[in-house]
């Protein structure tokens, strides 16, 4: 059965890993690098970094299989040109990774896509948002980030970064777009910046999430607008593309048992046309593989893209 | 030469006229039906303007080259079921017009889609958009609406009604979601009645032209205001599907011969990611003709479904 090489490249780590036709990652096949702060000033790190994940995969016996690449990058990317921009990695801005991959693995074929749009591929072929032709798949932890199923495809986009849900504007906070994004009104790092704005005494995403199970009222009110923001993000895009499911992950969806829900009637709210208040909101039914399985979808599921 | 059966269903008239493949309409083949108020309470009045427009391209000598029909017809619509439900329209809610079109065409290849996408689909076809995979195209008049091209396919989404950027969010006053939206802030009478309370004495949005020629600070202030709202709106659209272009149409759109520029430069400004902030606003190439060379795209240009 025919393999693919799943890379994923973040702002601290580089993965590798086999993964076959049914989604399963090859036994002992991944490989992780951490690239660590030195990756962000010195591009040699991170050319090493995939260096070696590869070198390890193509020391299996199972190497032979392997047909194709897909890779998931932190974004910006541009999928014309094969190169990555990571706004966290400044010395990689402009690397050829598509290039490099396929140096270093000896394979032409490397599909290179955004890292959102990776797990949204992964939640379209064996997660929450199976069979669904119209999905958005997004993460809420120190951002948030996703992709797009429309029609039945994953939206790319002119250089493949569609899918930054995360940077939609939702509000205007004294006219400061970079200020009024789904980002910066929901992520785990905001919202407990906010609550403790607001008197609330914890540090973390996991105290935050202690204080709303107790009911304390800052710490469900926090909850309440990282929900209120994701839900008028959610409903411009169910507006612009009448999608039906939205599927959350990522730590910060566990700050509450009610998370989904509470998005879901945020989008509600916020729905002018009644296609878009139909929006479905579940939780995601991959974990910490889905980055390696959605690279490996760009392989394996080409009818999805 | 084949020629396509094209329909388009406002919320006054219905237009149809047969459209050959290079999305010229045949001469003398216009036929248009006026349904008036009496059509939101009476839907018959509707069936019978559809069977008229309909009757007359039947009895054109060239009916025999036509092999299939595409209606384009304001929103929301449902293409699975093949009914429409326009907004000013109750009396046709839930009308199935796939199938009265088929019965009196005496055709079986009916495709139906929202109206602002047919005229995407003209200027992706024969106007502004041709050859840009990734577009969004727009009207501003009595309300916003529009369509969108993505990887270079027309965008339906789950039931049909992707592309009412009109109903995106893009502040929050007073909470109200409905009051908040690209249309609520942007078109050509909401800006009107915005001018008219800051003390301006015109009442239309030809006298708002007139005026933002001549420097009226208050007409100034209003066409900013407009420009600001759409701008907002492309950017979380920008943001969210990576596009390259905005084309923008409609009466409104020529309130100011910058209006463009003006849009283009609120994109910049509220767009965080940099692939967003590219995209060039210009306007449409086609004119009133658009709707039904979107529609008559439908049969003819399979290839941008």
């Amino acid at each position: 059965m025919a393999l693919a090489l799943a890379i994923d490249l973040g702002g601290t780590k580089v993965e590798a890993a086999l993964v076959d036709a049914s989604g399963a990652i090859v036994p002992g096949s991944r490989a992780r690098s951490a690239t660590g702060a030195a990756a962000a000033t010195d591009r040699t790190v991170l050319e090493r970094a995939l260096a070696d994940v590869i070198a390890h995969c193509r020391a299996l016996p199972e190497w032979g299989a392997v047909t194709a690449v897909g890779i998931g990058a932190a974004g910006p990317i541009d999928r014309t040109a094969g190169t990555i921009s990571p706004i966290n990695l400044p010395a990689a801005h402009g690397m050829p990774i598509v290039r490099l991959v396929a140096r270093e693995s000896g394979l032409d074929d490397v599909t290179l896509r955004l890292d959102g749009t990776c797990i949204a591929l992964a939640e379209a072929w064996l997660g929450a948002a199976q069979g669904v032709a119209n999905a958005i798949v997004f993460v809420v932890s120190t951002g948030v980030g996703g992709g797009i199923i429309s029609d039945g495809r994953l939206i790319g986009g002119g250089s493949g970064n569609a899918g930054h849900v995360g940077q939609v504007v939702v509000t205007e906070i004294d006219g400061d777009a970079a200020a009024s994004t789904v980002e910066q009104l929901a992520s785990g790092p905001h919202i407990v910046a906010w609550a403790q704005r607001q008197g609330w005494a914890g540090t973390t995403g996991e105290d935050l999430a202690a204080a709303y199970r107790d009911g304390d009222a800052v710490a469900v009110a926090a909850v309440a607008r990282s929900a209120h923001a994701i839900g008028v993000g959610l409903a411009n895009a169910a507006t612009l593309l009448d999608l039906e499911l939205a599927v959350v992950g990522g730590g910060f969806s566990f700050v509450a048992e009610d998370f989904p829900e509470r998005i879901e009637a945020a989008v509600r709210a916020a729905s002018v046309n009644a296609y878009a208040a139909r929006l479905r909101v579940v939780r995601a039914g991959l974990g910490g593989d889905a980055p390696l399985i959605g690279a490996a979808a760009l392989v394996h599921r080409r009818d999805l893209l």
